[in-house]
């Protein structure tokens, strides 16, 4: 098995922040998210149940197994939704489950954190049906760019990307989805790039993704990255500040692009 | 006045390049482009007519005054449109026209080449009726990454946005398409991102965009990048054979985003 070390770690604060995160991006992320009634859906690497909510409240009637390694996540995500959804504690790599069991297979922000993550698609696609689908979301943090772009703000960025890939992931999957996908042997795969732009014109992105996501997403790492003297110090503090300044100014703007892949298997 | 130095060129390739990438973008870029029957709109910095005929086509029934200040495009855009526009060779920020006298102005990739557009936004801006709109398309060059992302590649790139900020352009500009138009004194702004995704299950893409337009970009800038050795050449040459061979290969990916920004003017 390989040993999964979750970058953005499982704070009380970071475990809120992707509920928030979730529901400021509902609409953009899930507006394809939808499975016909009777469907057996596994999630895998469901965590808090932040997308989970929304896989189940767009598709009605569909069977929803969510499963993730990590015990407190779960209960928090069984707090949350109660017996709508049957959450399973499990290994990615090693599920509990037979072959030829769901009909689709939806990943949400799980391939990045995978040190091996064309072997999760290789185990995963066994557990599919003929004819099934594996959907994956995931981000690409080399698609964020910035106005007004200050070294300072880049610099603190950066060290999301390298922390990552330290722990063994790839924040930079996004680009890599349409690869992965078809060497896990998927026959048809379509992979869309989901953009999220904030302007001052749009108070609640700015504040909702710019801020409480992309600088929260930073201010969780902060102490680990500041452990390893991975940037100066007041270089981070400067960056994360700029971050800040241009979510609450006039002036700024923020880009980034997620990605959604579905990759159909005979 | 201020000299405008076209980072691209005029040579007989770049202008087919121009014309090619606009039909391969034109449904994407032109999505939002509608003015109602009647209504007078400029077209600022039209060059080869190459986005006025998708203007033309989608707005049946306005007045189109297009205007550019290089007469070799201008003669290009007249023998391909014909009498459906009206052709003027203008200077941007010295028009022959009257104040208020248009409904619409339409720009696209022009800010980005201008060494002041809030400059020429404000000249724009007293051209148009009360309650009239700019429109802009304008690229975003930090917005481009790729799979699989080379050195040289990324180092070719680059030389780009470097060349055309030499130049007193920026290749950057659609991130601060917000900031430019507020300054520019407009009531209501929209930006919209408008990303291009290239990946192998979308070849036309591929070759209309990874090839011909973006390591067209780069063709058409070479001789004076390597004239002016801001890269080394053998540098220059496998970064853009990385990019050619991503486009035509089976596992790259290629990701770009121009921004649509709509301002309104009391």
């Amino acid at each position: 098995m390989a040993e999964l070390r979750y970058v953005h770690g499982y704070a009380p604060e970071e475990l809120d922040r992707l509920v928030g995160s979730a529901n400021t991006l509902a609409a953009l992320l899930h507006g394809d998210t939808r499975y016909p009634p009777g469907a057996r859906v596994l999630e895998a690497g469901c965590g808090v149940g932040a997308q989970t909510r929304h896989l189940y409240e767009r598709c009605p009637g569909v069977d929803i197994v969510s499963i993730d390694l990590a015990r407190p996540s779960l209960m928090r995500a069984k707090a949350a939704l109660g017996d709508a959804v049957a959450f399973v504690q499990a290994n990615l790599y090693a599920l509990p489950f037979g072959e030829r069991v769901f009909d689709h297979i939806f990943l949400c922000y799980v391939l990045e954190h995978l040190p091996d993550p064309l072997g999760a698609l290789q185990h995963l696609r066994a557990l599919l049906k003929p004819g099934g689908t594996i959907s994956a979301i995931e981000g690409d943090h080399g698609s964020a760019f910035w106005h007004p772009e200050t070294a300072a703000a880049r610099a603190a960025w950066a060290c999301l990307q390298q922390l990552q890939t330290q722990g063994g992931g790839d924040g930079h999957i996004g680009r890599r989805l349409h690869a992965l996908f078809r060497a896990s042997g998927a026959v048809d795969i379509q992979v869309k790039p989901l953009p999220v732009y904030c302007d001052p014109t749009l108070p609640d992105m700015m504040d909702g993704f710019a801020d409480k996501t992309i600088v929260g997403m930073l201010k969780g790492i902060e102490a680990e990255v500041l452990a390893r003297n991975m940037i100066a110090r007041d270089l981070w503090h400067q960056g994360v500040q700029d971050l800040l300044d241009l979510a609450h100014g006039d002036e700024g703007s923020f880009m980034y692009t997620f990605f959604r892949a579905t990759a159909l298997y005979a």
